[in-house]
């Protein structure tokens, strides 16, 4: 059973690249040249697809990287940037709440999403790592929460909320006051980055992870996930109570039977993700 | 004056170690040929154990540990997670919600509390000491938020809210996706862990942190433990006013003049708790 | 167009020293014989300066500092902590709900203030510290949170709510119930201190910082400050809204303008503030 019965295995994506291998569906930015921009098409297509990614049964991870050495530049210049100076305000706040859409359809896909850095990480583009579940960066990765640079406030897509939590209240407001890139280095050491590999390694170890989640009780990590979200503001005897009901939804999955059942016969068990 | 007049320190605990000394009570999780799981019995007896701690007035700090040299290994495989794969829904709930008033309780009671960790941490263990209020870890100290190993989710016990705010959002992420073990030296450079200890040093360190306490401002101890509850998803502005109010109940102790006389006399407060 | 025409950089402060250098205002704290300790006072006339810069339209960032090698020792023993254990509950309310104004007096006012810590940093100079947006300490910074020691509890001036969202809650705890110093190595690796700088450098990297925010995009940057502050207990949906409208007023500004025009010339933007 399911609501819609999608399947974006062989979706053709217009203004980015799209395959799915393995249940891994892999979004790759691609504009090389200049470093993967984001542009008005990309984003309403990138938002719809994570939208759409809720009623996908087959997929159950997400990797998100860029083509060539980089993952993402931002917002483009010439494309957004410029016409962004000449709208209204009710234009703007379009175009604003259009990219905290993007935000919420990443955390609220069911999917775990992995974003693979390598390189230039700047404006839009930090924000698309920082919301992910998960981030991998290589050595040269330079994160840059730079919208100060172009005279805008660090409040974009969810920063001053969400950065606080990944890397500390202190860094973040020195990273969204400055602009200044976060290195490689500095990301692993707080908390940004999960795993620093080198460059040749991004796209496997990416796939590795990603496939051992997509191997794994998909039901019990798209409820961790949501919990996650729901849970941000919380007390902690109300976020008690809600695991307490979200736990004993998932102890009813054939996953945590089959989990038991295998480890009763010493194998591994198999998950079905439901 | 106190509502009851309970003293726990003659009490006889019959699925845990227990016994006080010098004011800090310990409990030594204790069945060591199999890593001190918990049993819906130990559950049960330990959620009482903390409760009955408010109203003991003699008990000033509490260390938690495990016989062995393994700290616990979650819930017990046979004990546990086999019933609970045969239970409906309401029973289900009776006992997601009896392992989280285990957590209320722990946070609850006035004592502050510390986890000494050494080998195998996992599962509800991996959560008791995450609730703790310090926690003090040895080289091999190996800490697992592995409910998705048995197909359950990551949010068990309180660890979606707590985790990420000991940790960070991201790292918290993973540990709990993954199931993997943080080991001791991550816990240490990641904030979970306040200290790493040699093995032998690990309860005389535990001892000598909880011994502090118990000699110092029992009673403002309490309210910081008390407040950093209260304050969780409090805005800045309540918490001022919230702290302005509990600071002021603070200045009003025996303890705080006290401390100024002894200032005053170029002498050592001492402090009785009150 | 202003409410007032306030200008802070004629005024000459009583209890520390105020001076106002290239739009850059330094408070330096001013009694070094005695590691320059709070007043009644200096609180009342620190809480006045920060809540009237709010009308300064020529201030655009904040140094505090302490003359000689020490930041702050906090509430002084004979002129504030020996008066309150002779005061009264709602004379001690007084006291404690004003030192919760000049924390909200701090992080209300649209400038970014940055504390240079060298030396002692102790109690409400700690606080201080912890308020303000950014910090550079020095090697020899020993920041304590001592309210213990004094047989107080460590939620004071809003730590218990905004020390573990800078370091995380368990280094937090063990600070606020040990009393400890908070070595300025852990200090940076933890993330209370953005940087760590030899002494003889900590007012030029000081003000370096200063000045780079104080000729960016100052409009900007106090919104980012603002709502780091507003979206301290949102929901992620709620600060995705927030900071959509946030935004959408930023680019709304002749800096945004300007920022475009001079990166379409290929030149470096100058903000102007607006």
């Amino acid at each position: 059973m399911s609501f819609t019965q999608l399947d974006l295995s062989g979706y053709k994506a217009k203004h980015f690249l799209w395959r799915v291998e393995e249940s891994v569906g892999y979004v790759t930015l691609n504009i090389p040249d200049r470093k993967n921009p984001l542009t008005f098409d990309s984003y309403a297509e990138l938002r719809d697809l994570f939208r759409n990614l809720v009623c996908d049964k087959d997929i159950r991870a997400i990797v998100i990287d860029g083509a060539g050495d980089n993952f993402c530049s931002g917002g483009d210049v010439h494309d957004i940037i410029g016409p962004l100076t000449r709208m209204t305000m009710p234009e703007l706040l379009t175009f604003t709440r259009m990219t905290g859409d993007l935000v919420k359809a990443i955390r609220g896909c069911p999917q775990v999403v992995i974003s693979a850095v390598d390189g230039i990480c700047a404006g839009a583009g930090a924000i698309i790592a920082m919301v992910s579940d998960m981030r991998i960066g290589t050595l040269r990765a330079k994160t840059a929460f730079l919208f100060t640079r172009v005279g805008l406030a660090g409040c974009d897509m969810g920063a001053c909320a969400i950065l606080p939590r990944l890397i500390g209240q202190g860094r973040a407001a020195e990273l969204m006051f400055t602009g200044r890139a976060m290195t490689a280095e500095e990301g692993e050491r707080w908390g940004f980055f999960n795993q620093l590999v080198a460059a040749e390694q991004l796209l496997p170890e990416s796939t590795r992870l990603a496939r051992t989640l997509a191997t794994g009780p998909m039901f019990a990590h798209s409820m961790t996930k949501n919990m996650l979200n729901q849970e941000w503001t919380m007390s902690i005897e109300q976020a008690l109570e809600a695991e307490a009901q979200a736990q004993a939804i998932c102890m009813q999955t054939e996953d945590f039977r089959r989990a038991f059942e295998a480890f009763s016969a010493k194998r591994k068990p198999e998950f079905v993700g439901k």
